[in-house]
């Protein structure tokens, strides 16, 4: 594979294949990486803790799939890279914010993500919850001050972010719903993709719709991005309950099987392995037939979602 | 007093008496609370329980003093009293964030806000991690889609409020701060100074140049109205500190004597009750020469900060 040039992440010659996809992804991530290092202080400046525990959860290893998202559909409508990457680190920014909080006694109490202690476990409740909220701050921060964005669409990215981060659609409301959920034996296969698509799937697509927002992307092609969007967050679901099901614990870098000592719903649990598999093939399907309606070079937006459903990790 | 006009929520005929400031100051609450009530969802959409937390700390009987201080500047700078009430709202939406943040047990640990309970003895600690996050991201939104602003001045308006929540020099920098030098007892006065510069008077000092920046103001003004707020943010943070040891539970609304048995550095205790009493007044005279360098109607800026010299609650 040739190197991606100077204002393109992906590769001209680009065929769809798993290893370009996955060329593409470790690209995005270094480029991401970069800016985001010289985007949240360091320890450097007070308050050292928390600045200590923003990047010790922001630099955790990440596969960065939200920042690869605004990249590749930016770059499918037609954006230059360097116009998408400080909205692509304002996703990983809100996103590991999330997974802060979550992770929390109080809320999901997990102590190993990545195979490492959660930010709780290695600077205490009180630092994790403000190096949270200081990720979410800054997540519409370098949004707002990324002077190379028209006014109008830096607003409109600013709004999209908020309604997919907050109540009642986006990802808080979807981890309310799911740790409500966890108490009751009731939950079937629709309130679970409700769950999903507001806990996980509400960023994903906005982190999509981003990248066409800033390319300038129309009503209905932004329209079909979307759909395929939410169900790429439905297929990451979904393979990420199957691995808890089938992985080890040291490909997942946690402890498998929580979610079954949990009792909680998963699509495994509802469906049983081999029909949740078939539900994975199924949006995948879908995912790409959505992406057929836009007369764009979509193909690593579908080399992305093929990497989802094959994933081991 | 006569009743404020449509356009304004200051009497056009003020004289800066503690009578008509209180007047405005309730009107300007009576003007916000309607406004926060319809940006906030019900209990009716889920999830019913964050948006009952949210609306529980929101509806707390809080001064909205942030809120008057956007109003107060904007209206001393030209600006009608509609274009100012969005912007308001988000400031006290932060606001309420930092305060069920706050509260929490691995935090300051506080049972009761305003004479009831706080968010995570109502709701649990979940719902209320959730709520603050909700009510931030909130903050944001409320302003990006405030359709009557000019789109750049919306910008600036997230990007200043994002820098006075976050690290390193708002909010959560303050806060981290505070908690930090609760465990020492080598805090002085400078330092002191510092914590609450930045946990306290960075929102204030935003709210008063956001209700500025809505008009139009310019640099020098600009930089004098700061000077004044954040003086009023330090005020506001002795006057908290003399209650503390002199008000009676009544009044507060909280246990008082709470600083003292925590041994935590303020203001009466670094000084003692007479020079901190001394350190309020000198500060008040501070910020009123502040205001005397812009020559705008700043009357009902100065009755604010002569409220808070003299607050028993």
């Amino acid at each position: 594979m040739t190197k991606a040039s100077s204002d393109t992440a992906q590769d001209a010659a680009f065929e769809g294949s798993a290893e370009e996809a996955r060329a593409f992804l470790a690209r995005c991530r270094q480029l991401v990486d970069a800016r985001l290092d010289a985007l949240v202080p360091t320890e450097a400046n007070d308050p050292a803790s928390v600045h200590a525990a923003m990047r010790w959860s922001l630099f955790a290893g990440g596969k960065r799939v939200r920042p690869a998202l605004v990249i590749a559909a930016g770059e499918a409508f037609g954006a230059v890279v360097e116009s998408l990457i400080r909205t692509a680190c304002a996703f990983e920014l809100m996103h590991t914010y999330s997974l802060v909080h979550d992770d929390l006694p109080s809320m999901d109490d997990d102590d190993l993500r990545r195979g490492r202690p959660t930010c709780h476990i290695r600077f205490g409740e009180a630092t994790a919850i403000l190096a949270g909220d200081a990720l979410q701050t800054l997540a519409f921060q370098t949004i707002a001050e990324d002077d190379a964005l028209d006014a109008r669409v830096r607003l409109r990215l600013v709004a999209e972010l908020a309604r997919a981060a907050g109540t009642p659609e986006g990802m808080v409301a979807g981890q309310a719903h799911d740790l409500w959920a966890e108490s009751r034996t009731d939950v079937g296969g629709e309130e679970l993709d409700l769950i999903h698509r507001r806990k996980t799937g509400a960023l994903i697509a906005a982190a999509a719709r981003a990248g066409a927002l800033i390319a300038g992307a129309d009503g209905s092609e932004l329209d079909a991005l979307t759909r395929y969007a939410h169900d790429l967050g439905l297929l990451f679901q979904i393979t990420d309950d199957l691995l808890d099901v089938t992985a080890s614990a040291a490909d997942l870098g946690k402890t498998p099987g929580k979610d079954a000592r949990a009792e909680k719903a998963t699509y495994p649990a509802l469906y049983g392995l081999e029909a949740a598999r078939e539900r994975a093939r199924d949006v995948y399907a879908r995912a790409g037939r959505a992406l057929e309606e836009i007369e764009r070079p979509t193909g690593m937006l579908r080399a992305i979602a093929g990497l989802i459903l094959e994933r081991r990790a």
